[in-house]
C-alpha cells in the first residue's frame, strides 16, 4: 500500500461555536481543502481545470463525526480517489487528531464534471485526456 | 397528513463562491438554522435546552445537491423529526425554491443529547422529560 | 427625518464562537446583508447592477463593538448611505438588539464602482444613471 | 529593525464569492489567525491565556483592501503589536501576495481583556505578569 500523506492543518478560533468545538459544517469546508490539496500535489490541479472552463461541483457529500476538534488542535485530513470515470468521482476523507491518535471525523463527496459555461455535464476523458488519465491511476493506487 | 410550514431564508451575497452559486457546505448551516426554527415553533427550543445544560450535537450529516441556489434567491426549508428516542434524534431537510418549484437539496442529521458539563450522552426523556414527550408528538405528526 | 426600517436579523448557532457570542467577523456579513437589503428596498437592486456587469466592491470596512450579539437575539441593523458621487459610495450601520433596545456594534464600508469584464473603475452617472439618481436621493434623505 | 516573519496562509475556494475574489469579511478572519500565531510564537500563547480563564475580545477592527486575493494565491501577514498597556491593545496588519510582491490588505484590531466569568476587564498586568511582560517587549520590538 502507498503511503498517504495528510493534509494538515491547524483549527482556527472563528471555526468553533458556542459549544466550545469546532462547528459541524467546517469539516465539510476542510474536506474541499483537503480534496483540493490531494488532487493539486497528485497532477490534477483543480485550478488549472477551471482555467480549462471545467467546475467540478459536489452532488452530494456526508460526514460521520467520532470526535470534536477544538481550537488551536492540528487535524490531519487523509483523502483518497474511491471512485472515478470521467463523468463522476468520489472522494473519501479521515480526519484524524496530531499524529494520528484519535479518528475524528470520515466523510464522502461525490462529484461530477461541468461545462463552466453552459453548466453541462461533461466526460473528462473528452476535454482533458491527461488528467482523466492521472485521475485514473490516482484511484487505482488508492484502491490498493 | 399535517400541513408543513419551511423555514424561509435569503440567499446571502457571502455564501456564494467563485462558481457562481451557493457553496456546498452553507446548505449544512441552512440545516441547522431550518432544524433550530422548527424546534423553537414546535415548543422543543433548543435555547432552552443548553439553559438546562445539555447539548444536541450533530453525529452524523449529509446532503445531496440537484440544484443549485443562487444570490437573491429565496429558499423554503421543509424539516422533518423522522427518529426519536430520547437518547438519539434524526431529523430530515428538503430545501426548495420559492414558491416549492424546484427541489434544490435533500439531507438529513443524526443527534444525540450530552451533558453540556460532562459531555456524557444522556437520556432527554430523564432529563427534560416534558421536551422529550414534545419531540415523541412531532415524531408521530411527521410520521403521518 | 424619515424613518428608518431596520434590516431584522436572527442570530444563527454557527455565528457564535467559543466565546459563546457571535464572532466578530459576522458583523462585517451583517453589513453586507442590511445594504444589499436597504438598496433592494430603495430602488438601488445590486442584482441588478451585477446583471448590467457593474459590481460594487468594497475598499474599506471598519466595525466598532459595544455589546455582543448571543444565539438566539434578534438584531436590527440600520443603514445609511452617508457618501455617493457615481464613482464612490459609503455606508454606514448601527446594529441594535430586538427593539432598539442596546446598540450593539457601528460600522461603516467603502466601495467603488467596476466593470466585471476590464474590473476597472467607473462612474456610475455614465453606466447607470437611474440608479446613480435614486442613490442620489436616497443620499439626500439620509442626510437629513 | 528585527525582522518579520509573516503568517503564511493558502487561500481556499470556500472564501471566495460570485466576484471570483475572496470574500472581503474573510480578510478580518485572517487577522485573527495571524494574531494568534503572532502571540503562540512569540511567547503570549492565548490558548493559555483562554486556560487562565483570560479572554482578549475584539473592541474594533477596520481593514482597508488594495488588491484582491484569489483562489489558490498564497498570502502572507505580517502582524505588529503597536499598542499595549495591560487593559487594551493594538494590533496592525499588512497582507502581501507571496514574496512579498503586492500589499494587498491593511488592518487593524482593538482588543481588551476580560474575566471569562464575569465578563468585566481586567489588567494583564495583575492576572498574568509573565505574559503581561512578554507584551510590552513585544511592543517595544515592533516599534524599533
Amino acid at each position: 500500500m502507498k503511503e498517504r500523506i495528510p493534509y494538515v492543518r491547524h483549527v482556527y478560533y472563528y471555526e468553533t461555536d458556542k459549544m466550545g468545538i469546532v462547528h459541524h459544517a467546517n469539516y465539510i469546508r476542510w474536506f474541499e481543502e483537503a480534496r483540493l490539496d490531494y488532487m493539486r500535489k497528485n497532477g490534477a490541479d483543480y485550478a488549472a481545470m477551471e482555467a480549462q472552463g471545467i467546475l467540478m461541483p459536489v452532488i452530494d457529500v456526508s460526514a460521520a463525526y467520532k470526535m470534536s476538534a477544538k481550537f488551536e488542535d492540528i487535524v490531519e485530513v487523509y483523502t483518497s480517489l474511491t471512485s472515478f470515470n470521467g463523468v463522476r468521482a468520489v472522494f473519501e476523507y479521515e480526519i484524524y487528531s496530531e499524529g494520528r491518535d484519535h479518528l475524528l471525523t470520515t466523510g464522502r463527496s461525490g462529484h461530477c464534471f461541468v461545462d463552466e459555461k453552459k453548466r453541462n455535464p461533461l466526460n473528462l476523458k473528452m476535454r482533458m485526456p491527461e488528467t482523466y488519465e492521472m485521475m485514473t491511476q490516482l484511484l487505482e493506487g488508492d484502491r490498493l
